[in-house]
């Protein structure tokens, strides 16, 4: 994973050099990006939908059966041009297509960039859940062109900037300081690298997901990631302050890091509780949630980077979530 | 990857324990084997049909789903039984379930034990070709059980020996004085251990098989892949010898090591060009081809560990194929 940072119109003629090219982009950037620079490195232009609609078993097919009928043999590069929705399902496809292709991603949100673009995760939905199949497979290159983030809109600048916050909490305060895509982005690759396949360090990164993913499913995924991950990393940090472990001073600084949104209207504590105890990290049956002991440090619980906590312990905290976010 | 050589029965209660266990069985092996396995461990039983039938995206799918109804997450294992397209497909179920599931391998065939369940290689068939999708994905733990071989029929030991065979030609001549499954499978998991993703050394093992891939292809795969593999290494052999690499006393003793069967009865020597420049190892449309300068060593050529043949090289060991074959 090597991260290249200028305008990608410039950057990808080398890294694809002496290689067939194919473009898979998300088509609300076909106007504006996707079929210049098609055009540009002479590649195969394929569009899928925008966001989630894009991460099904059957676009997965759609896009292989058309590198299939296209000839794309392993001396193929795959490209993908879009946000984490979009990097995920192509970084699938080149995952498993002929057992693996090179793969450059070109994420186009602040989202993409910090976040889902970095680490190798890829996937798909199913009807059981989001995410339920994939692989971890790692790019070759990631370009980072800053001009894409001219136009986003607030929405997804928050996406991306709620998660540049967790990271700041969990393992680097300088991102607490101001916005730094470049250093954020770093920051969750040395995570990455340690630990690609999350046997312990790299499920720091789910700090405040517990939380936030029950909050997603419980809206029907319509509260927005950067919302939910706020909200989480606010609440999770209360609990690691319930359970001894955080100062107070510190948690009264992490408060103000974070604009108050509300919880979705369908919440209800007890559906809640359930949603989250559907969480990947758990362990027969049991919560688990990563904890911070100060800002910019993630407890390592003899290497497990979580610790179970009972419905019980949860309850202040629940109260608080109700109180400051209701 | 380790392998287990024991009583399966008695292997896997331990290499389970703690774990949700399910057990994917080639439907043949039911009433002999499975049935009493899934019981032995209370494991969830899923059938899949015998051979290449089962390596289908449906039938990935139907399998993926009946774990996600069974409520199967990360603490589950997965426990493929059957011969090596068995685990083909069930090595790729496990690779992308979850982003990956531990997988336990018990190969039921003698192909099986010294090819298909050592290396990580896992992948299903599309209408355009085999193995087009898939990933590298590495079992916990193989279990070889030898009583499994004592109801195998001659096909299918055959597909075996010319493996066994191929590696002696290619790495180890203690391979080709009597058969010894244990060393062979070593043999290769020492390749592959030092080239899991096929960047040069593991290429070697292709040895045989740029021919083999044509045959079975011409053949619409009605030839069996041993007699297939034993054809395309005494042939590869004999393009060593035309290249000017291997010497004529040991492509004599080559010859010995292998029956001589049939070629298809649909070859014509035009087809069978334009079936090897399908093969997945070439670069540019140019057919590269391993080749060995003496018996139990492939030719490195700088990394590559493949030269590139064109169709003037191969005439005279084409004739010598369809005398010897034909």
């Amino acid at each position: 994973m090597v991260i290249e940072i200028g305008k990608h119109f410039d950057l990808l003629p080398p890294l694809c050099k002496g290689m067939k090219i194919v473009l898979i982009a998300d088509i609300a950037l076909k106007k504006l990006y996707a079929e210049k620079l098609a055009q540009h490195l002479n590649a195969l232009l394929i569009y899928i939908p925008s966001g989630e609609k894009a991460k099904t078993r059957e676009i997965k097919q759609q896009i292989e059966d058309q590198l299939f009928k296209a000839g794309c043999g392993r001396d193929t590069v795959i490209l993908a041009m879009g946000g984490g929705a979009t990097t995920d399902v192509v970084g699938f496809v080149a995952a498993t297509y002929l057992r693996g292709v090179p793969l450059i991603l070109i994420p186009t949100t602040l989202l993409a960039m910090v976040d889902a673009a970095i680490g190798g995760k890829t996937g798909i939905n199913t009807e059981f859940g989001k995410n339920m199949l994939g692989s971890i497979y790692f790019p070759k290159t990631i370009v980072f062109d800053y001009e894409f983030l001219d136009s986003l809109p607030e929405v997804e600048r928050m996406n991306g900037m709620s998660e540049i916050l967790k990271m700041g909490l969990i393992a680097n305060p300088e991102l607490l300081k101001g916005v730094d895509i470049e250093r954020a982005a770093k920051t969750k690759m040395a995570i990455v690298e340690q630990d690609p396949y999350e046997k312990g360090l790299r499920r720091i990164l789910n700090f405040g997901h517990t939380v936030a993913h029950a909050l997603e499913r419980l809206s029907n995924y319509t509260i927005p990631h950067g919302q939910a991950v706020a909200i989480g990393c606010v609440v999770e940090s209360y609990l690691s302050l319930s359970l001894g472990y955080l100062s107070r001073k510190d948690f009264d600084q992490i408060e103000t890091f974070f604009p108050i949104y509300r919880l979705p209207a369908s919440y209800k504590r007890k559906a809640f509780l359930q949603a989250m105890t559907a969480d990947k990290k758990n362990k027969g049956g049991q919560v688990r949630f990563v904890l911070i002991d100060q800002i910019g440090r993630a407890m390592p619980f003899d290497g497990e980077y979580c610790r179970p906590v009972s419905d019980k312990e949860l309850e202040g905290t629940l109260s608080y979530m109700e109180k400051r976010y209701g």
